[in-house]
């Protein structure tokens, strides 16, 4: 597991002039943290929020409700919902998404503790990664942070 | 320095039926992380908000822009507007908010680095406390934090 470096991806943001939002799920903030230790963050770091309720993705992201009720909150389709209505409301360029099941309650069968969607919005559209950690809860929060951060500075870098 | 136990937070919480948000902007989403490593914490924990820009406060906490004029962001009027600002929006029972000069930069005469002001809404009102904190980055943000979670903590006990 490479260690993303968050400055990195603030030194692009902020060369660019580009702008970051982050909504998380079962990183419960973890990701905002990671990106908000960078001093001087508040150049490219727009805002975050920590939708743990079903309400909140509606109220703060736009997520229709029909879409949770057909795919739940954990599915490919809310995660992209999530990232692109992120996107719009805080009208930066940049958005990334996370909900998953960080245990080690919540699993099913068919959506297993440590299933986690991962989407990253931007000028170019938005896309959805499907991942499965091991490991317990924090382990399976920590392993989002870095998936969501290295694919950010991939998607950032290259745009 | 007392370390808080989110788990015990938790648990006053869920006993009593009552959920909480947080809005932070120094501690980036350290506040929030902390409370959701609390497994189950979906059921007392509705969301977050990690305000960093003054937009971000206005859209999202209904912080009025003359009071941000006023005062600036890391004042007492202000952090009591963020918690009774999210108490409304979020329609939850609590909610702690943070506001402060975590450093390097950014520091004044009158509000240098360290200084931070954190807010409690709660049925019975709204109080808010300003703290200088000593340290770097990492050991301001993470004195707030834990200064956060026993105000809480004593909050919700006693109501």
């Amino acid at each position: 597991m490479i260690d993303v470096d968050a400055d990195a991806i603030g030194q692009v943001l902020l060369a660019r002039r580009a702008w970051l939002a982050v909504a998380e799920s079962c990183t419960g903030g973890l990701l905002a943290a990671r990106l908000t230790d960078v001093p001087g963050a508040s150049a490219w770091f727009d805002r975050g929020v920590v939708t743990y309720s079903n309400r909140a993705k509606q109220d703060l992201l736009a997520v229709p409700e029909a879409l949770l009720a057909a795919h739940g909150a954990v599915s490919g389709p809310v995660a992209e919902a999530m990232a692109s209505g992120l996107r719009r409301r805080a009208d930066v360029d940049w958005t990334v998404a996370v909900t998953g099941i960080a245990g080690p309650g919540g699993g099913t069968p068919e959506k297993p503790v440590g299933t986690v969607w991962i989407a990253w919005a931007g000028p170019g559209g938005v896309t959805a990664q499907r991942h499965q950690f091991a490991g317990d809860r924090a382990a399976i929060r920590q392993q989002t942070v870095n998936i969501s951060l290295q694919g950010l500075r991939a998607r950032i870098t290259v745009k």
